[in-house]
């Protein structure tokens, strides 16, 4: 996938299969390096440095590095449980706390521990592992192509009444691509749109503190050719009053049963003024996101960050990427991480599969096998 | 005035009047730097180069400018209408939309021509400049104590209720004192609750593009040692959702006789929340700002502005001030400077002559010769 423009975190060489490419996300939007990786130990690297991020991802690239523990393994070593297990545990222990990371590299480490076993050959091990790293990748896309296809509906609705005119799409922060294999979650019913031909402009929300939108969103967008522009997090509910925006999607970090959605700070003051305008406010996840045991949102815990992610802000000057300080230099601030949009603000949920009102009963129709 | 902490932005030295200090607010909140003005030219170029900003204080360095004038006037010329004439056209033109400053040139001109008509001596035109000059200074600094007095009691009353835990004021943009003389207008009654003793917090809306609330109200708030923590202009409505704010208090651009509030974009994001959480929120404006013309928000002219201030933002690294690319090199961004908050969300307005709600009769109860 050597080309100028990028629509996957993640792939095998197609000349090497010894070579998982990732996109160093580190350098986004100034600059983009593709890194070749070929050991357990780049790919444990490349995750605690933050090369990649998203839930989603780090899932696929804890399989994709026990697929390079097989790959580098010899005979010598391949019926040895510890070899794997050691590789396993390297991984995980790179980000404890991401959960998706440690399901990927579990489920991948059972499925050579079965071969090593059975006492399976090397050359089957890695076939395998191969195998089940591709699939991982490949449910994810799927998962996310689903999302698109059910949120398609959304825009080609609106599309058909205003005859034609592009559909204005607002959404807040990156749940794009960059965030999982292929297509992202908010971002998947704008680029399944595009592909079906509507014609569509965004609104991306800079997103401070980290600025998600300004570099990463905005950056998937041209990537995609997608007619996009960049507003600060201040702006969209004057665009919502003055008409400016259809649509509203966004993702969720963790969405409770009943409906309420924590996603990045900022979500809420933008549910706030799409209700206030009749604009529909949209939630694309995967179920995976959905906490079954929460019935309130105000129960999610939500997570403060280091300060100096506000006091500071990094970004391209005479060719380097610096941070430079924005506050007085003693000045203490405060950030919060996400906030939660209560369920009454919410339009609906896009799920794999299908959309929702963001109620129980809505929300367990779609999921009948979580009826407790 | 030399001394560690600031209050005022244009003073005149108490050892040579013949010099006007300012602060060059272009390096804050870097670096305080104190300038002194001795010509026209040099206040017309403290002017352009935006050394100085805000409307109110425009209109007092507008006076100054042509109390100088009158200062490095000599007998030759003191007789002559063009001289100061001149001066004031140079003074003018710097910022020619400006209406306050305009105002305060026109009216120490208008005092000085009537003397110049009258045939007085340089003396008496010097003399009556520098009183008109710290006449406007002084009326603009008490419209702003006015205003602060009518605010204490609204924080007083939540103090009481608090049984004297700190009171948590969020504000947006930066209404401070460097936008007037002293004091300020959404900052001025937070002010005078802190030198009233009352225990205080101030949540302060970093306020992207421009960043007035990180850099300047943080830098205002803390040259007056008050309580204060920087956020990101998406972090006010978690607060407000967790009860850690208990008033929010902005300034104004305009407002409409109905009640309808034109200031810095991002301001209605927050009227919303707050009135989604029950949080009082409140508009502190001197009545110069009523355009008692319009009857509706919507009417209201929104600037736009350059969208590079979306696309780049400075700030300091390695001891210079810079400014950082935060998109991609080829992003379009958009750059909306105010947005208009329905009078519907507005608690109540703060004024010079007291406070009312935001509709037409209570505001004309203050202002009964707006009665039309």
């Amino acid at each position: 996938m050597d080309k100028s423009s990028y629509s996957q975190t993640i792939w095998i060489d197609p000349n090497d299969e010894r070579l998982v490419h990732i996109i160093d996300q580190r350098w986004l939007p100034h600059k983009v390096i593709i890194e070749k990786i070929s050991t357990v130990s780049d790919m444990a690297n490349a995750i605690s440095e933050m090369h990649v991020r998203g839930a989603p991802l780090l899932g696929v690239c804890g399989a994709f590095g026990m697929y390079l523990a097989a790959i580098n393994c010899n005979e010598a070593v391949a019926n040895q449980h510890s070899y794997f297990e050691n590789a396993a545990k390297c991984l995980i222990e790179t980000r404890p706390t991401a959960v998706n990371l440690t399901w990927g590299v579990k489920r991948v480490l059972a499925a050579i521990i079965d071969l090593v076993k059975s006492n399976d050959n090397l050359v089957e091990i890695q076939k395998h592992s191969k195998e089940l790293a591709l699939k991982i990748l490949a449910n994810d896309i799927e998962m996310c192509r689903q999302i698109g296809l059910h949120g398609l509906k959304i825009i080609k609705e609106i599309q058909e009444r205003k005859s034609g005119a592009p559909v204005n799409i607002l959404t807040h922060c990156n749940a794009g691509w960059l965030a999982c294999v292929k297509y992202g979650t908010a971002t998947s019913p704008i680029y399944q749109a595009w592909e079906a031909g509507i014609k569509l402009h965004v609104f991306a929300d800079e997103t401070r503190p980290r600025n998600q939108g300004a570099s990463l969103t905005a950056w998937e967008l041209g990537q995609a050719g997608i007619p996009h522009t960049v507003i600060a997090d201040n702006t969209g509910g004057h665009l919502m009053q003055r008409s400016e925006i259809d649509l509203v999607i966004v993702g969720s970090d963790r969405t409770t049963r009943t409906g309420d959605v924590a996603n990045k700070i900022g979500t809420y003051l933008k549910a706030l003024a799409a209700y206030d305008n009749n604009v529909p406010f949209y939630v694309a996840l995967p179920s995976s996101t959905i906490d079954w045991d929460l019935n309130d949102g105000a129960d999610i815990p939500i997570e403060t960050r280091d300060p100096d992610e506000v006091r500071y802000i990094s970004g391209l000057v005479d060719g380097e990427i610096k941070s430079v300080l924005l506050t007085p230099k003693n000045t203490t601030a405060l950030n919060y991480g996400f906030d939660v949009t209560p369920a009454r603000l919410v339009t609906g949920l896009i799920t794999e599969r299908g959309i929702c009102s963001a109620t129980e009963e809505s929300i367990l129709k779609l999921f009948p096998e979580r009826i407790s």
